[in-house]
């Protein structure tokens, strides 16, 4: 059996904490995650199964998704006992300090196919969230900043950011120090340059790809703030296939939408910063900051 | 006063007849547009003035609006008197046989402001039609063949397509004879090409417009099978801007994921055709054709 911890970098999701059930990790660099008991665990296995079987996928876009390597069966976390988990690469475990940010994507989080119960819940986050106004939500982020202090904003403050809001939080993400209301963007260019190269490539897939729709799934962002020459390039990810349906001939127009809003956010920082990285829309920062610091 | 009259192909919208009020034309290709008396007939009248007046709008794109002429106070099509009409361009009226399709672009119909009734409504109308599963829906569609035969299909046969059906309708409205089951696809490379140019030019624009958001607009077009030379080219407008809101900062992802996917359909027919225009999945189109029938 591995020796399994319950992993210190998760942003969003359940985390397997007070005896909840949730992803363990190891020491390899592997990330086993519950199986869950309804069909959204077989659906995501389901999903894994077929992408890496699927020939139609080309293998940069591959890359962008977790390597795969089965199902095991472990204690659970929550000491419920024995339970199924699919073993997946462990995305930050490349990472001695990695700054985090989980982006679910796309303006609806559910299909059509969904029980009345499941959309009216989903459409009412959507709603209540930033996710119909721009097409994603920020659904959780953890920077550690130069000086080792963490910035780790709470989830409610994440849920409902207007544009501004989230173009400050996306500066911050790329600052020092994450907490400051004027955010140095010192960062901005050595990670937002390749991110927007992954997104873009992405695009490029779903623009075409009549295989699958992704509904409530995410865009992981890591970088490490301290070790420039080993992670200089920020890593892009896909990640939770629970609800993954079949395409069904047309593309996953939902995704994209929320793909191409996100790419112009990404773009927009990165028109802000000034030849050396840094920041120029201080003022517009700060003053957003202060819209946002009631809430934190 | 101009003499008015009821536009003989108008495939969508509120129809003049029977006493309804509805849109009238001239014969100078001018189209008068009631009012509508709530919101949303200021919502409409307040975008075309701003559109005409925002420099930020390329003159490119707003050759895709129809061009606006201010309002005029005509006497109603249902007899109800005077009332307050858009005056805009006829788009039909340069077309002595037009084929025409509305496609009501984007998977949600409404925006967050909309009052709760009127979510209910679209939602409902939303996930009845293919809005949700393909990000757009054609909402009225009327094809004069090279014999002078009238194609136009129910609505209610126009609503609720799959993919397999929506190329089957694209392939139609480009063949000679509509109700053929074997559409022979013989204007396919003269309509879509360039209706396929048009789109992609305003999909860039959509990628970076943070303007405007068009909840239930619809692309319009406009061809004309009998007059080749005249009319070589089809035409491509947007109509229809009653739900229209302020951007807020963030791309219309809404709108371009549905675009995005109507593209692929319409790659997707040319990739279908072969060098002389003709349909070469004959096979295909019959197939999926015995599934339409029964409704139609």
């Amino acid at each position: 059996m591995p020796n399994l911890k319950i992993p210190e970098h998760q942003v969003a999701g359940h985390q397997a904490k007070n005896g909840v059930l949730g992803p363990l990790i190891d020491d390899t660099g592997k990330f086993y995650k519950p199986l869950q008991n309804d069909e959204r665990g077989s659906n995501e296995l389901a999903f894994y199964t077929s992408l890496n079987s699927d020939s139609r996928i080309p293998s940069k876009i591959l890359n962008f998704f977790p390597s795969f390597h089965g199902t095991q069966i472990l204690d659970a976390s929550d000491g419920s006992g024995l339970h199924p988990h699919l073993v997946m690469e462990d995305i930050v475990s490349n990472f001695t300090n990695p700054s985090v940010v989980d982006i679910k994507i796309g303006s609806r989080t559910w299909h059509p196919q969904s029980s009345e119960d499941y959309i009216h819940k989903c459409l009412k986050k959507d709603r209540e969230s930033s996710t119909i106004k721009l097409g994603f939500r920020i659904s959780g982020l953890r920077s550690l900043g130069s000086n080792n202090q963490l910035w780790q904003p709470h989830k409610k403050l994440l849920m409902d950011l207007n544009s501004e809001e989230t173009m400050l939080i996306l500066r911050k993400f790329v600052s020092s120090d994450g907490d400051s209301d004027e955010p140095d963007c010192v960062f901005a260019s050595r990670v937002y340059v390749s991110v927007l190269e992954d997104l873009l490539e992405l695009k490029k897939w779903f623009e075409v790809q009549t295989i699958y729709h992704f509904y409530s799934c995410s865009v992981l962002v890591v970088y490490d703030k301290l070790n420039e020459e080993k992670n200089a390039r920020a890593v892009v990810k896909l990640v939770d296939f629970a609800h993954v349906v079949d395409a069904k001939g047309a593309i996953d127009h939902n995704f994209l939408g929320g793909l191409c809003s996100l790419i112009k956010f990404v773009k927009d920082v990165l028109d802000g910063v000034c030849g050396d990285g840094k920041c120029v829309s201080k003022m517009k920062c700060s003053t957003v900051s202060e819209n946002l610091n009631p809430l934190s």
